[in-house]
């Protein structure tokens, strides 16, 4: 029924795309706290450029800076096999041998940080591309910046004073992402109000508002997760199923473990289609460095990157706890729960 | 399949009630435009306790105040039948002889302002009760107060400041409501922000917001009239249907003229319920002079009032324009068309 008149689905992405453009609004400088809520209360997206020009961080940080000022850490590192061109962690990904689609997790180890920063740079510039390879990701999202990084802490804002004081909340979490062109972050969603601000490289990023969960196709996944064949640093990694009771059990996944999850790439927008995916009209956005962008509660994003001339991608996000009273909620579980009632 | 695990719509009420309460939230003082934006962006109504208990018209009006001030005024009444014990202006109406539910629309005619309230006055007092009578109401939403009512319009404010501030524009329409105790307004909705304002007498809301949809038995309805028979004022009233195609046509009634409306009373549960009527979990509040209640966009409410000393009701409401943009508007609607397509 997908696009009839009498399809409430179809119906309700093309009100939705008559009433938003798919284009972001860009604003040229930082909002004033009500200004903010006025888009939370539309949860539509913005981006404000060159907002944080002025941040040390854009100022100070290149790699070579990074290398120095972090010598002596030790950080954890995301890794996932360089077969498939860029980083499939927190991914949907195919099983060798059964083929099997299954959410695939990082292998997770600590490194030192100059022999981390040096792999990501020397693969960036293809030196490393002769031998078998792997990707590395510095992207923990467990509040990492006021943990692993805590040094480097004072080159940004302690928060972002427009978001906190609309929602009246403290950052729940800050984190760094240090990468390469190379770590790319599936289509997802996440909770939260998110503020993301970019210090070094590009990111490119794919949205869609949350009622585009038809389009989709979220998928109950098998956790899976790397690890390093023989617990060797040079055997390459091997993709292994969780015990079942060990997945991360995201509470929509029916309690068996498995991860629901998106696997339409709406890059690559053929395989897995589902009869909504062309009525999906991704909303695109490249951040450049002192870029910051609103990324509100709820939206799918895919996120990709460019290096410059520092060969690293770094960017910083600011998480805020949604709220879950009002509507929103509710609405977006229903529209899931609605698709998946008649599919 | 209404209140199963696998009924999309029980799990959408059930969830919205989980996550908000049915006691509307008591504030004391005005919120700032921030504090009132972030009501705004959760859809959620709130009361100010004696908020206008300063203005001119809070400390000055009384009925006897209203008829020397507009004693030379002539002003629009919408009349309904006696019969009913309360006003069926706009609301849900069996008609004579068919009983075909039909929606009601009052007699409208212009009246001596000193006549109208000594009718309204008498009729409270019952004085009245002996003659065959009606019931009028002072309820002209076509932004009344700046134009019938205009010399009254310096003793309100000219708008809500912390409502334009933080919406970002003025409001659309201002309208002054006079009755008794007989004058109720069925359950509905406006696609408007709205700030109420109590200035003499109680009034009494049954509030639900826009996704209890399922719960309020939508139904197509012929618009239908009041008119005075044999155009005299002593012959009562007679309810006529509309021709077809002088129907108001609110966009959603298919283009045949009919009026979709609430049939479900909140308070008389019984008839007219649906399959998810219980599971909505009306907001009751009631405002004493003074109190201001911010009724948010779409949001449902059945009004009804009671008279203290003056033997008249009178509240002003500011109608703000809503924002269609952001994904409440499709939504709601999506909530109804998709009841609508299982029905």
């Amino acid at each position: 029924m997908a696009g009839t008149a009498d399809d409430p689905i179809a119906e309700l992405l093309t009100t939705y795309n008559e009433l938003n453009g798919s284009t972001i609004e860009e604003l040229h400088q930082e909002p004033s706290p009500l200004e903010f809520m006025r888009y939370v209360a539309k949860n539509t997206p913005f981006v404000v450029r060159r907002a944080a020009k002025g941040w040390q961080a854009s100022r100070t940080w290149s790699a070579a800076y990074l290398k120095e000022a972090l010598a002596d850490e030790t950080v954890n590192v995301a890794v996932t096999p360089m077969g498939l061109k860029s980083s499939n962690a927190d991914s949907p990904t195919r099983m060798e041998g059964s083929g099997e689609l299954v959410f695939a997790k990082p292998w997770e180890e600590d490194q030192p940080f100059p022999e981390f920063l040096d792999f990501v740079i020397a693969q960036e510039n293809e030196v490393a591309a002769s031998t078998p390879s792997e990707i590395r990701y510095a992207q923990t999202q467990n509040d990492n910046f006021r943990h692993e990084y805590v040094s480097l802490f004072a080159h940004v804002q302690p928060d972002i004073p427009f978001a906190r004081i609309a929602l009246d909340r403290d950052p729940e979490a800050i984190n760094l992402w240090i990468g390469n062109s190379r770590s790319v972050t599936a289509l997802h969603k996440d909770n939260y109000e998110n503020i993301y601000v970019q210090v070094l490289g590009r990111k490119h990023f794919v949205l869609m508002p949350p009622l585009c969960q038809p389009c989709v196709n979220e998928q109950p996944l098998k956790p899976a997760t790397y690890v390093r064949r023989g617990g060797n640093d040079d055997a390459g990694l091997e993709l292994k199923l969780d015990s079942v009771g060990e997945g991360e059990g995201e509470g929509e996944g029916g309690g068996d473990g498995n991860v629901p999850f998106a696997t339409w790439d709406p890059d690559t927008s053929g395989p897995n289609e589902t009869a909504y995916s062309k009525l999906a009209e991704p909303m695109r956005v490249t951040l450049d460095p002192g870029d910051m962008l609103y990324l509100p509660a709820m939206w799918y994003h895919k996120v990709s990157q460019s290096c410059l001339d520092d060969d690293i991608c770094v960017a910083v996000n600011y998480w805020y706890d949604m709220d879950f009273s009002g509507p929103l909620y509710p609405m977006c579980n229903f529209v899931r729960s609605t698709y998946m009632s008649q599919s």
